[in-house]
Order: C-alpha cells, then structure tokens, then sequence
C-alpha cells in the first residue's frame, strides 16, 4: 500500500511532522520520502513545483492524487483509511468534536507563539527589535499558553482532547509542545503541558519521526523568555 | 433535528459565514442563533465565554456539544451528518483529495488578502502607512489572486476544485470572492475569478446567509488598488 505513497517533507517543519506522524499512525512507514533542504532552496525546485505550485512542503503523494496542505492530508489519510492503522478521529459524536476543536484550535499556537515569537526573532535583528513590541508578543505567547495549561488541568485521560485514545488532536498539539522544548521553553512554568510532553514523548511515532536534525544540532534559545 | 442546534455569529466575519452556508447545505437551515455586535463587543461576554473561552466566532452548540472553530465545525457536520442535506466532501478519493486541498489552501487567501492588506489599512491610518511595505502586501495578494485565476482557467465543472458537484471547497473560497467584492476589488482584473464569482452568486446557500450589514452599507475601498 505505502509504496505507492511518496512524501517530499523537511526537518523541523511542523506542518510536515504532523503529516509523517499521521502516515505512521496510519499503518503507512516506510513510505518512500526526500527529504529537502530548506537552506538550499530545495522545495523551490521543478521537482516539487510541478507537484506543488506553491513551492511548499509537506507535498504529497498518493498514488496519482497529490495532495499538500497538512490539514488537507491529515484529513485525507483518516477519511480515505479510515479503518486502517489507528483511528485518529473517533466516531463517537463528542469525542470526535472534542477532537476537531483542539486540532483546529491549536493554530492559534502558530499564531501567538510560533508567528509571534519565534517567527519575530528570525525576522527582527537582536538591535533591530523593539522591546515593547516584543514583550506584548511573550504575552500574548504566555497568555496562550496558559489556556492549554488549564485546559490540560481538566483532562482526565492524558491526551489533548480528553479522548479515551491517542487522536488527530494529539498528532496536532504535541510537535509545538517538542518544539517548544527545542527552542528553550522552561515548561516547569506550565506543569501541565510538561506532563503532557513526558507522558507521550515516547510514544512511538512520536520517536520515530523526530525531526533529524534537532538531535544533533543545539538549541537555539528562542522561547526562554516567555 | 436543527432545533438542538444553536450558532453565535457576527455579520462579515468569514469564518462564521462558511459556518452558516455549511449548516444550510448540510439541511439545518432554520437552526437558533443569535447576532453578536462587534463593535459592542458581545462576543466578549459571559454568555460566549462559557461556551467559546477564547471569547470568539462562530460559537456552535449542537445539543450538548460545543464546536467552535469554523474548519472544525464544517467537518463536524459533514463528518457526523454525512448523508444529511448536501454531501460536501465526495467518497471518491480524487475528489475528495481535491475538495480538502482547495478548502485549506484558501487559507493562502486570508494570510495574503485579508490580513496582509485589508487588516493593514484597518490597524495603520493612512497617514502611518509605509508605502513601501503596503505595495509589497498588495503585490503579494495579486501573486495570491494570480495562483486562483490560473487554476480556475483549467477548472472545467465551474466548482473551485473541479468537481462533479458543489463542494466544501465552494463553501470556503466563495465568501472570499464575495468579500474582493465587497471591498470594491475589481474582479474583471481577474476573469476567471469574476466568471466564477457571477456563476455561484444565486447559489441558494449563499443568498440565504448573505452578511445582513452588507446589503445596506457602502462598500469600503480597501481592495481597489489590487
């Protein structure tokens, strides 16, 4: 089955983790995969522009249908393989709401911690920066975060969406919650979110699809100060 | 069936328009519901807050069930009430690919359009603007505005992801379009987009939850120089 799958992905990507754990969740490792070079301009190549106009990874294949938005490939595989490897979006009508809005919702961690700040820093020079902008952006960044904490407070299960099972939910909010980790978030400040992180970080497809190159390679100090 | 259903929503906002156009597709036309005044900020209050914490629409209760993100509440709807009213992602795996990847690629639309240059000219007063900067958004969104109209000039079924039928992809490019116009762009610039525009524009659906504070207010400027 996965042989006829191809994925072009790169390493740290969040949209692209999320769409690798979803195929390992769904039965499918061991798909054929390039992994590029986004310092080398790598998804900006005839390779993938002719799959993706856009010039963007994750960029999918499933046979002869190509499909490239996380979100629209996340849905694609549980809807298409729906009884196949591990069901991601239950059928029982609250915890498949449940999970649809904690997927969904945690876009608003791309926007307030991921665009916010870290996204701030790459853009804006250490001298270049205003400090006051920056400040009301930690906020804004501590703020969020602080709604998954008491969120996390209430869950009884252990995972994103309260859900009995590992979900989508999970696919979605775990890879910010590593890569908080990664750019130097001390999540002592949010106990909740910390257990969270060591409760499921090694869950299997977790492990597997680990971005290469954060193994090896330091932290950069990017969310410290929130 | 739709008497247990109850949506908050504001006239305009995007997210919430898709929301409504999917519920009357999907048969629920007719559904409670309430209009919240921004600029009153009602949907700051108590009464939203409890349901929607981050204090935002649509709010969406479905019996005791609350969804409120727009991409998770339209594939709640269609998820859970697949074979009612109006089936909006197709089985056929081609189809369906197409439909989500249309439906989250419009996504593209809001980053580059609505917030890069309709939310710039709403946070900076004229006289704050940096030219410079605004011509690179609007150069950006006419970049966005291109990608739309080449792919709607080899679209041959006249629905946004070239399906047989009507789709959810519809369901969330077309309040975008609608909204170009709104915001006087002029959409003969873009024939493709204008033909696809003029041809969805009786679309029941669309009529029926037209933004009520459109209909009877001067349309802004804020598009025109696209």
């Amino acid at each position: 089955m996965e042989e006829k799958m191809f994925l072009y992905w790169g390493s740290g990507s969040l949209p692209c983790w999320r769409v690798m754990i979803a195929l390992e969740e769904k039965g499918f490792g061991g798909y054929p995969n390039k992994l590029i070079e986004f310092s080398k301009e790598e998804h900006k190549t005839e390779e993938i522009i002719k799959l993706n106009p856009r010039g963007q990874v994750p960029t999918f294949r499933d046979g002869d249908i190509v499909v490239n938005e996380s979100n629209a490939i996340c849905q694609y595989l549980e809807t298409r393989y729906k009884n196949h490897g591990t069901r991601l979006i239950p059928d029982d009508p609250k915890e498949m709401a449940a999970v649809l809005q904690k997927m969904y919702e945690s876009s608003n961690i791309q926007e307030n911690i991921v665009s916010g700040v870290v996204y701030y820093q790459w853009r804006n020079k250490l001298e270049e920066r205003d400090e006051k902008v920056f400040e009301e952006r930690l906020q804004k960044a501590r703020d969020e975060l602080s709604r998954w904490e008491k969120h996390l407070e209430q869950c009884k299960t252990g995972f994103i969406a309260n859900t009995t099972a590992f979900s989508m939910a999970d696919v979605y909010f775990y890879p910010y919650v590593a890569q908080m980790d990664r750019f130097r978030m001390d999540l002592l400040k949010y106990p909740n979110i910390k257990a969270y992180y060591e409760r499921l970080k090694n869950h299997p497809s977790f492990v597997s699809t680990y971005p290469p190159h954060w193994k090896d390679t330091e932290k950069p100090d990017l969310l410290s100060r929130i």
